[in-house]
């Protein structure tokens, strides 16, 4: 029996050529499998066909659109991480997944070895790999772009030609792209220089700011335990709540950003990214916590963002780490319950108005008038207490007095 | 001879009555003093008259806005500092200057207390009196409104009247303003149901971007050592840049926040703010810091402006931590050079292209296709120990195997 | 029926005279509740009858001992938290557990306030405090150390002759200590000169090192899930483990700690602490979390140990935050089993040797020679990459030639 | 001419081997050098004939010490790192250092390669090469020991015989070891196994703590911005005060440490340190800023220690942001001045008194008595603000009250 190999499939040029390169160099049976995180009818339509006719053993599309909403966006919503300011992640929480979609497939067909179609120089091998070695370190991995001699597009379609393999990519595609649920991705062509405005005809998931509707649109999104769960208090699956959030944030061109982003492998590269409905969730859970954390574990998950956003950008999703700082997220956001008023409005989404049975906000604290509940005479004391340390510290410094004992003895 | 206190002056309701008061009850001179941070004409005009028709002894309007601009401002935007993720500081970085002006009044005077016109309830109070306890630590300090009967609106309104003191404010004057160079907050009224959105008259510095005009416009800012210098090329001096910015910025609804924040005395309050020009400059900064700052000087700054945020909003501005965490981020920044072409649109400041002499950008590493100076192969070697200890954590836990090495002994 | 308040009540001196205070001026009843977290004999015997005498309607004793070491104890130590770097936070962790003792008992009798007998300069009234806000914001709190005319230690005794309180305490007593199972303290007297070594005379609970056997002791202790459950094989309950640790460590001088700290209220403050099993505990866990935890997890635990550190010291335990890190270190320390040697000796702990099931440790990772798990040459592409951000920016910041890509394009 | 390589050289099995290696493979002129960093003579006796009768065309020792101390050690003392709780850097913080000589070398005798004696396992390559890539990207990188056939120290001492090499070295080798001015290393051998205590016979800087002086010796070190400058009084070079204080803490045992460590290239192993002179360094400054530096600085300091440790242990030196935190420390520690009273017994350093001309510590702060410039009454107004957030929560958890206003309004 011969060798098995289960590979990341997308049906694109990268990974279509990796087929029979397999067959050629490895001896072995080629499996393919495709994770649908929502990439949409155009990538996924005709993709076992295609992967057979190009010589795989098999060919599997696994639907993990559920689990990727719940298990994977919304720990990461919880977290509210974003990527250098930026960046919502989309690429890189998706790859874990389909990795473990991967893995699932290679154990059900047999296989010994994982293959994939990232290049050297990129994020995704890293996170691919990462999620291999924690879930299948017993599985060898294949990379055949960091082998082979295939160096260029043009290599690439050469070869599919010489194989026989029927590509639509025309040989002067200019953007490299990723889409699910989540967003779509850009990268190459004229966006290497970071001097140049991105051109309009790169963008696909949106409209442009410019023509959108005059008029604002708003709508009302509901939280339980820090993810979303209702919209105009309509419930929706998870997936179809994200599509429905994409399809209005979408046509008000929410969630459009352009940002030179530091790879996991050192260099600087320049990313454009629409993320419509991610954008929506993350400010309408940005208004809410603001309502319902109190400032410690505001500031905590300020911080710990960070660290969950670097912890998903460098694949490390199924390592401890990530486990940790999840149970810390989940435990801090339980209380993030309530609705989030939004508005969408050329290009911007913007929370309006928030409320919460949880809610923290206290008129009667924030007001400038009397309450019973807080003497202004309080204040004294605390301004005193909270400045002495800066206080002793100035007084040291300024050495106008003899000592820090006479200075603080002002009556 | 009388005693002598030096006021925290605004030509206000809140501290015009302070004059009478502080006479009444302390039987001393009262010296007003008023730095001018840019609040604008509408507010300074008048102010010297406007004090001593009220009782003030004098009354000096010194204009700080250069030194607010170089001391103040700009070590804020080499940090990039934003207070819970939107408010970008303006009324907290302009306190510590005000009370620095005072204070050095009171000693041209001889004063022997400061009295400000600061709540029991709000930050400014604690911004002041640090600072007082920073620069003064041997003047006496007195606030008001913290100790008097005067407990609302009207109560102030009929002490005013009762000593003669004319103001303009209106008994019903809904919202509680603060404006310089940076910014214009806005707070109270019907801003305190959080659940409701702000109605549209509150706002007094930007356009609605609803009503901002159809047609982009574009703007050329330059920067040197992490901080704005040239607009389109143009010098301008450092208060007029803030001013040109704020003009640009303000006809397209640029810098419009509406937040509840946790404010220092531990309550949440709603706050609206009105940051134009620093909202470009935030922008702008932002997308040259992402091409002339290596990745770990960029994680850091990431995770200390959020300390110095915490620092400068909660007043401890002359406090040896600022103080050591500015030459951190002087010392971060000086390579921010270049310039950022930035787009103004419909509310919205979008940074669409930079360059710079420090660029770290190469497009050669970025690229896709091959390059001399990166080998693919390298990522291989590069992955493997990247994942390493995730790797021997995932073995251990899944036990499949053995032991650890044999795991990972696979050829 | 009269008001009723709840008093925490330790027999010392402090509380005492809080007894016939509190009816003189709240005309209440005074239910005195002790929480037993381990003082010892010394300080609860006879500690019912001496409230009873003092004046006291009824008086408590409540055992909390096994709540102190598995809710409290354990949770601090998975997150191996120390304040300022030496202390090991032994009265800050148990003041959250006395207050609720106390709020319980207060329930019981239907009590309507809280007394304590904090002072006004001390870290324990704002911890007190704080539960009490956190679990009963429907009472009131009686701080008589912050109001009353008492203002010495000479005040008080008189106090408690003119009230007939019998009291052990000697007009000179030196130190004010505070003891349970985890530690001991001390404080004021001849230690607030930090420039002067502490008397020897003033520790109680261990030897000297100079007077420790000068033959060393050995131990074993094991863990599961990050805290301690077996010594030297046997089993004992949570708070025989601590004591038996207790009497190992004291016996050889191990534990002791002199510190000039930071307190809450902002003054530094000289303290001395024993805690001779605890320190045992924390080394041993030390060198446990180094074989089984992988390098981010442990890296986090690092940064966050102090953020938890702080949340104890502050009183902050009943609080979200402090809440949401504990679920991060459960989680984090789950594979912390095993089993660590440990060697007492002249005042120290120090782990000579570990051992775990979930060691993350490999010899043939680690050792010099060939390995098949690890090929050298995957090294070479590790310190590239691994280096590459750096690596631009010197070569822009040498501008030693014209772009970065030349000079990272050498063969 | 032909093609000259700079090597860096310690006279050891594992560099000597190289200059004949070289010489065959690459064709090129050896030109060694070594930093001398304070190896001491028995390593540098005869290094430079050692060399030359190896086959270098050139040898030279450069005497780096005064820089290794005032350059590296102390800033690194400024910010106190350790690694991972334990370990004082004391081989990181030299690679640097030594790769800086060699390259000043490679520069005046116009070679054209670096080349380095150390394996593919370990830090020190990435230490070394990350010094290269920022002193001199364009010079090669050769690395002998992640290429060449030799795997063993059996096939090293083959080699040598094969060309001539005489080594001192005996084939049974346990331990291998790395000195300066500042520590010792042990690695390897029977030290690889985690749960077996390190042998007596390991270390070999400091004696046993069983076998230190029954007496106990105190010094005083005094420091100015953050560094020592003087001990007992008299002042020392640098490194001369560095040897110093190594004798002295060595005949007392003081600073062994045992770990197990998370190395750079991804695996754990197992490290002894003796770092006498350092550990004495690190408790008196430790003692020392707890007394004059206030909380914030000292927070700010505690956790980017850490960063620093990080930066240091994985040779990230010549790096922007090793830079910015070093300008940070610099500024947080200027006026870390004063004395520091220390007792060396059995193995440990402890600080039992401390004083400085900038002290913070106020006996009149923090004394239980009475003190004009703290009024108990003001803590009253600070517990309550200060719990006010949390207190927030806890109501709104609770729902005991109808609604926050009502809980918070209690009399």
């Amino acid at each position: 029996m011969s060798k098995k190999i289960a590979l990341a499939y997308s049906g694109g040029l990268d990974t279509s050529i990796i087929i029979p390169w397999l067959k050629e160099h490895h001896d072995a049976e080629v499996h393919a499998v495709c994770g649908d995180v929502g990439q949409g009818e155009e990538e996924l339509a005709g993709l076992v066909e295609k992967a057979l006719a190009t010589g795989a053993a098999s060919c599997r599309v696994v639907d993990v659109r559920r689990e990727f909403v719940e298990d994977y966006l919304w720990p990461m919503v919880r977290a509210l991480s974003v990527y250098e300011g930026r960046y919502l992640l989309g690429t890189s929480i998706a790859r874990p997944l389909l990795a473990k979609a991967q893995v699932d497939y290679a154990r059900e067909v047999g296989a010994t070895a994982l293959a994939h179609g990232c290049t050297g120089k990129g994020n995704d091998q890293v996170r691919f790999e990462l999620a291999f070695q924690a879930l299948a370190p017993d599985l060898d991995v294949i990379a055949p772009w960091r082998t082979w001699d295939i160096k260029s597009r043009e290599d690439a379609l050469d070869y599919a030609d010489s194989r026989g393999i029927k590509v639509t990519a025309s040989r002067t595609k200019i953007y490299s792209r990723d889409r699910n649920l989540w967003h779509v991705s850009h990268e190459g062509g004229v966006l290497e220089d970071p001097a140049a405005a991105p051109p309009t005809d790169v963008w696909i998931m949106s409209v442009d700011p410019a023509d959108a509707p005059d008029t604002a649109e708003e709508l009302t999104l509901s939280f339980e335990g820090g993810v979303p769960v209702r919209l105009d208090g309509a419930t929706f699956t998870p997936e179809d709540l994200v599509l429905e959030l994409n399809r209005r944030g979408a046509r008000h061109g929410v969630g459009r950003v352009d940002i030179v982003e530091n790879r996991l492998v050192g260099m600087k590269s320049r990313g454009l990214y629409e993320t419509p409905g991610g954008t929506i969730v993350y400010e309408a859970a940005r208004a809410l916590r603001a309502l319902t954390l109190e400032r410690d574990t505001a500031r905590l998950c300020e911080r710990l963002a960070l660290d969950f956003a670097d912890l998903i950008y460098t694949g490390r999703w199924f390592a401890p780490a990530r486990e940790a700082l999840a149970a810390f997220f989940e435990k801090a956001t339980e209380t993030v319950c309530g609705r989030v008023r939004v508005r969408l409005f050329k290009g911007q989404a913007t929370a309006i108005g928030a409320a919460s049975e949880n809610s923290l906000y206290s008129e009667g604290l924030a007001t400038f008038g009397a309450s019973a509940a807080f003497d202004h005479a309080d204040s004294a004391g605390f301004v005193k207490l909270y400045g002495l340390p800066n206080q002793v510290a100035a007084a040291v410094r300024r050495r106008r007095v003899d000592s820090v004992d006479s200075v603080l003895e002002r009556p």
